[in-house]
């Protein structure tokens, strides 16, 4: 036997069937953000090696497929002093080291608030399993140039919409802000050079509970007394219980959360002094799209000023979400595929080609009269004529005739339902 | 001053209006095979390097991009025999190996006839000269399965709609086949181990003249007795001036192609039997689109039959047409950017956000109500006011409104035209 032919290693192909849905997912997600007034925009699917590996990725610098250079020698082989000076190109781990580069290629030709989306896919050499794969699309939304809180704003409030659009029931936002995380570190008494270590270990929560982060806090030298009544509390804080305020809440960061959440009355923000979200370069506020039936996030982003303007050598405020697809996609439910309305018309090689293609183009016409999107399939009666029409109902088709002769019209073709 | 930020040699950047004309005339293309019953599917970016490197995709193969395995170590440098064993993978130079690769992967979910659509980006290390990229896109459709002509009727017909659905006024398919050259070859004696270096150098006639295929077929010691006046006689024959015979025409194959052309009067189909397509895996009919205006062929295709089965080891009748996206795109006259109903409220900073959220709702519920796909921007009054609409209009916004206070209603906005 053969050994089998698949794509390569954690990929996928998608089959008509799937990639319809994932298109039709897409365009919704497209079309919300753009009716929010951001412009769709598309950067190659390799950078520059040196600027994917210039640490802006994190962690995920070191999942990035590597692209090797041309025209290599076997002394360059030979001389070579690690793999990666071997490639001049890799393909991208994020939508976010694209948009820097992007940005400060085209700054002169954007407007002074740039709103972009890219929809799009990404590459990490991660271990493949089970909903993780190597290539995966991701959903970014980005304002650059606006440093008031009306970016976060419009953030907020388009991927609210996108996720109501795609019928997305009871999730909501968890929002923080990371000045909150760093007063509450402050407040603990966490050694000032362990403040990114403590932060990872509050990301884990969820995972471990409290008693497991009392317990690894404890072990980078925070004074753990009276820590696990405060986490406790800190984990059941709502904008209610906090209103007030607390002895460690930065009281200025969450005044604007506040007004966040009033200019966004019917977004579903949840305040969570607990969220930190992996990556180092966020500046302000963060946030976490959640669903009650799901333990990881559908989404996220935040406020990073430090980070686009890196490769334009200018400081530049902006703020993204990011929403992962592939975990959007499954949970969405569709409303019936659009081309349900598809025929087919199945025909014996006997029969005139001519016929045919006059055939398909009337019936295609009529549809286009009736203001239907036409979708006319011809197809050769298979000798599996049940195994055929079950197929053909799975793509999507509707109904079906069978071509008795040439001489027939659109007219006198009789239709019957595929289902 | 800092060295410009580019993206990758030979790769571009799509701006919003770039990337909104770009999607609009790719909508079309889909959409219109759609309506011929084509089935989009997708694949993975990168393929297996052994698939890639299988002898499928002729000298595009030493153009593509490898991808380094994952994990290597120096020494495994330093014992490569050449830079290809570092690399597992490699970015599609086009999509004909990936469908063998899928179709070998997919055929028991797939229908007897299966008609693909693939739309997507191939990459080629390729020089990078203007009008030619790095990356860039190709739109295939291809029907496997069909042995007989319906094939290339239904890709000839699904293609002239689509050439017609954007306004390619003028553009002719020219068609031919393998068969018919190979007779021509025979009656000129050429020598058989020498017919695909003859193929190439007919394949030239366009770029070198009569003059220089006779001095190149002489080269490979063809007798060229005769030959100028035959290939002149040739390259102006046409349906009609062979419809009585000729001594160097397969009949057969001239009888499928009258066929062909009865089958699809509204085609402009142009006889061209000098038509010989590079790659060396065609075995019956070969196309190609020309445009009056242009040197270059916009897009080919032709039957395969040879070359599907390949991953599965088995013989699969197989035909496809490929259309050149970038050639294409920029000979488009897009009708108006359906996006000229967009409107953008300009604010201050006093004015509040709530306010402001409220009336892009508004805005965009009243638009709805009338039937037009909302877009409402959001944008701060720039100090350049004229600056700042003239680069709203080039983002395909129609109209503008101040908004004045909190207390204005969707009614109240006073909105002008942007352009």
């Amino acid at each position: 036997m053969p050994s089998p032919v698949t794509p390569p290693r954690g990929m996928r192909d998608f089959l008509p069937s799937d990639k319809r849905r994932r298109d039709l997912v897409l365009d919704t997600i497209r079309s919300t953000y753009r009716s929010f007034g951001f412009d769709e925009i598309e950067t190659p699917v390799v950078e520059d090696s040196e600027r994917l590996h210039a640490g802006l990725g994190g962690d995920n610098e070191k999942l990035a497929f590597a692209v090797l250079r041309r025209a290599l020698s076997t002394d360059d082989l030979r001389t070579a002093a690690t793999p990666l000076d071997l490639a001049d190109l890799g393909l991208r781990f994020d939508l976010t080291v694209p948009l820097a580069r992007f940005y400060a290629t085209h700054r002169a030709e954007l407007p002074p608030v740039f709103r972009a989306v890219q929809i799009a896919p990404v590459w990490r050499a991660e271990k493949p399993q089970k909903g993780r794969y190597r290539q995966f699309v991701q959903c970014d939304i980005d304002i650059i140039g606006e440093p008031s809180a009306m970016a976060e704003i419009e953030l907020l409030s388009a991927t609210s919409a996108v996720l109501a659009r795609l019928g997305l029931i009871g999730t909501t936002i968890r929002i923080n802000d990371r000045r909150i995380l760093l007063a509450l570190l402050a407040h603990w008494n966490v050694p000032l050079d362990r403040f990114d270590t403590a932060l990872v270990i509050i990301d884990k929560l969820d995972k471990i509970g409290v008693g497991g982060v009392v317990t690894e806090l404890a072990g980078i030298d925070v004074p753990t007394a009276g820590l696990e009544a405060q986490l406790e509390e800190l984990a059941a804080s709502t904008w209610e219980s906090l209103s007030g305020g607390a002895e460690w809440l930065d009281e200025a960061a969450f005044a604007d959360l506040l007004a966040l959440r009033a200019a966004l009355p019917d977004a579903a923000l949840e305040f969570d002094p607990t969220l930190v979200r992996g990556m180092g370069y966020y500046t302000g506020t963060i946030f976490e799209v959640a669903h009650p039936d799901f333990g990881y996030s559908l989404g996220g982003g935040g406020r990073y000023d430090g980070m686009i303007g890196r490769f334009l050598g200018a400081d530049v405020p902006a703020a993204g979400f990011s929403l992962g697809f592939e975990r959007l996609v499954d949970l969405v439910e569709l409303p019936g595929d659009t081309g349900g309305e598809g025929v087919v018309l199945l025909y014996d090689a006997s029969l005139d080609p001519a016929a045919l293609v006059r055939l398909q183009h009337e019936v295609a016409a009529l549809h286009a009269a009736e203001g239907v999107e036409p979708r006319v399939r011809l197809d050769r009666k298979a000798r599996n004529l049940k195994n055929q029409l079950s197929g053909l109902a799975a793509l999507g088709y509707g109904r079906f005739a069978v071509v008795q002769s040439a001489d027939q019209t659109a007219e006198t073709l009789e239709f019957r339902g595929l289902a």
